[in-house]
C-alpha cells in the first residue's frame, strides 16, 4: 500500500471571502470581507456575477498579503459551473499560471491541498487557491431557474453565494499563521444514493472513508483534534456521518460540525438541509475557522470539503451520485 | 518574479489508449491499444460510453505496468463533460485518491504535470493521469446532438473519441523510459476570439504565451528540441501559432506539429479543422509520441495541451473564449 496522507508545511498567509446577501444575514455575517446585497456584483448575468465575486475575493487576498499577481507561482481554482467558467473568466485578469480543478464542493480543500503541496515542496514560493459558488447560477444549472419557484424538499441544501481565496507559502519559524500540516486526498465513493436533493446522504460515506483512512494512517483519533469540520454535508449528511463514524469505532462527538450547518440560521433563513457549494467551506474556512486558529481558540482541526460529482445529465440517465472528500489538518499558533 | 517552470524527473512507466472508429481509420489507427468500432463501449448512453472508455484505458495501463489500483498513490483525471462525469464515473471502480481537473483540452498535460510533480517530489511513489473525450457526448453538450446533422464551418474541429492513461514514477538510473523533465503551467489568455467553431484561433495565443515564456525562462530555442507538438490547435490554430511565434523571434519551422493534425486524414476523413478534445493529445502522446521517444526516433520534445475554457452558456452570453496551454518537456532514451 502506498502512503496515504501527505506531509505538508504550508502557512496560510492570508484568506479572503466575498458573499451575497443571505450569507451576511447568517450567524457568520459580520465576518466576511466583502458582500453585495444584490448578489449581482455589478454583472449582467449570474455567471458573470460569480466570476466577478471570485475576482474580488482574490484581489482582496492579494491586498491583505501586500502581494501582486506576479508574486504568485500558481493558482489552483474551480467552481460548480459547467466548464468551470466562474474561475476561467473570474481569474483571467491575473497573470498567474492556472490549474483548473473540478471536485464539486470538495474543490476548496482540493485546491488548498495542491497549493500547499506545491509550496511545501519548494516548487513555487507562493501559491493561491480560489473557489466559488453562486446560488442563482447553481440553481439554474443543477435544478431550475429561481424564477420558477420550484418546491424544495427538506433534505435539499442551499447553495452558498460566496468565494474564498487563500495564499500559501512554506511555513517559516516564528511566524504566526495557520499551517496546513497534513492532507489526505479522497477516494471517489458511491453508495447507492441517486437523489440530487439529498447530496448530504451521497457525500457522507465519502467523508467517512477519508476520515477513517486518515485516523488509521496517522494513528490518531477524533479526540486528538479540537474540531472536525466537514465542507457541506449539511444537517442530513452530518447526522449520517456521525452515525457511520460511531459504527466504525471513531465517534466524532461534540467536536464535529459542518460548514453547511454553520453558515445559515436553519429555521429563520429557510435553508432546509443547510448550506452547500464550493463557496460554502471556502468562506467559512477563510472568515470563521482561520481567525479562530490564529487567535488560539482552536489549535488543531481537521477540515474536509465534500463534493457530489454527479451532473444533471448523469442523474437523468439514472446513475447514482459519486462523491469525494478531501481532508486537511490545519494547526494554529506560532510555527 | 517567481520561477516559471517546474523541474521534474518523472518516468512514464506505461501509457495506454482507447479510441473509437474514426480514430482507427486515421493515420495512427494501428497504434492504439483498444478500439470499439461502435463508439459505444457497451454502454447505453454516450456519457457512459466515455466513462467506460476511460475505465478500459486505465485498466490497460495498469495491466501493462503489472500494477494494481492499490499501488497508485493518486489519480489526476478530467474530461470535457459537465461536472467531469466521464472521469468521476469512469474511475469510480478504482480505490485511488482522486484529484478532479478541468482544463478543457489542456487536461492531458495538466494531469501529467501534476502527477509528475507528485512523484518527482516523493509525495507518492506512483501516480496516474487519465483524460478522455467523446465525439458524440461533446457534440451534444457543446453544439447539437449529432442526429441534427448540423453544418460545420471549415474551422470547426472534430472531437476525438479517445482516452489516454499514463502511469508515472520517479525516474531511476539505467531504466529505459520517457521522462518528464520540465513543465510550465499555462496562464489563461483571451485575445478577443468568440467563435466556438474556431477554437484553434482562440487557443493559439495561449500556446504562444507558454512557449515564449518557456524559451525565455530556460534560455532555449525551438531548434533545441526534436519536436514541438501542440495538443489540438488543428490546422487553423497551428498556422496562427506558427505566425505568432515567427513574429516573436522563435520561428518553429519544420519541427512543429499538432496532435489534431496528426490523428485524422484531413481530406479523406472530412474533419475540417482537425481533431480536438481532451482525448486527442492524450492518445497521440500515449500511442505515437511516447513509442517514438522510447525507440530513440525522438530524444527531446515539447508537448503542449491547449484548452479553450468557455462554456456553451458563456458563448451565448457574448463572452470571448479564454484559453490555456500547459507544457511538458519529455525526453527519451536511458535515464
Amino acid at each position: 500500500m502506498p502512503k496515504e496522507y501527505i506531509d505538508l508545511d504550508a502557512a496560510i498567509l492570508a484568506a479572503a471571502s466575498a458573499v451575497g446577501k443571505k450569507e451576511t444575514e447568517g450567524p457568520l455575517g459580520d465576518l466576511f470581507d466583502l458582500c453585495d446585497d444584490t448578489d449581482r456584483f455589478g454583472a449582467k448575468t449570474w455567471e458573470e456575477a460569480e466570476s466577478e465575486m471570485q475576482r474580488m475575493a482574490f484581489n482582496t487576498v492579494l491586498a491583505k498579503a501586500e502581494l501582486r499577481d506576479t508574486d504568485i507561482g500558481a493558482l489552483f481554482a474551480g467552481d460548480l459551473l459547467n466548464q468551470c467558467v466562474g474561475s476561467a473568466y473570474g481569474l483571467l485578469a491575473f497573470d498567474i499560471p492556472y490549474f483548473g480543478l473540478y471536485g464539486a464542493c470538495s474543490t476548496c480543500a482540493e485546491s488548498l491541498m495542491l497549493a500547499s503541496t506545491f509550496v511545501s515542496n519548494g516548487i513555487f514560493d507562493r501559491c493561491a487557491a480560489v473557489t466559488s459558488s453562486h446560488y442563482c447560477s447553481a440553481e439554474r444549472q443543477y435544478r431550475t431557474p429561481i424564477e420558477y419557484g420550484g418546491q424544495r424538499p427538506p433534505t435539499a441544501q442551499w447553495t452558498v453565494t460566496g468565494s474564498g481565496a487563500f495564499l500559501v507559502r512554506k511555513a517559516q519559524k516564528g511566524e504566526k499563521h495557520a499551517v496546513v500540516r497534513r492532507a489526505m486526498p479522497g477516494i471517489v465513493r458511491e453508495r447507492g444514493v441517486n437523489d440530487a436533493n439529498n447530496m448530504g446522504a451521497a457525500m457522507a460515506p465519502a467523508a467517512e472513508d477519508t476520515l477513517v483512512r486518515f485516523f488509521r494512517a496517522t494513528d490518531t483519533r477524533p479526540c486528538d483534534y479540537d474540531l472536525i469540520v466537514t465542507g457541506d454535508l449539511g444537517y442530513e449528511g452530518g447526522t449520517i456521518l456521525c452515525e457511520l463514524m460511531r459504527a466504525d469505532g471513531f465517534p466524532l462527538g461534540d467536536i464535529y460540525t459542518d460548514c453547511g450547518q454553520l453558515i445559515y440560521r436553519r429555521k429563520e433563513q429557510d435553508v432546509h438541509g443547510g448550506g452547500s457549494g464550493c463557496g460554502c467551506s471556502a468562506v467559512v474556512l477563510a472568515s470563521y475557522l482561520l481567525p479562530k486558529l490564529l487567535r488560539g481558540d482552536l489549535s488543531r482541526i481537521l477540515f474536509l470539503s465534500t463534493g457530489a460529482m454527479m451532473s444533471p445529465d448523469s442523474i437523468k440517465q439514472g446513475q447514482n451520485i459519486p462523491a469525494v472528500a478531501h481532508l486537511l489538518e490545519i494547526t494554529g499558533g506560532i510555527s
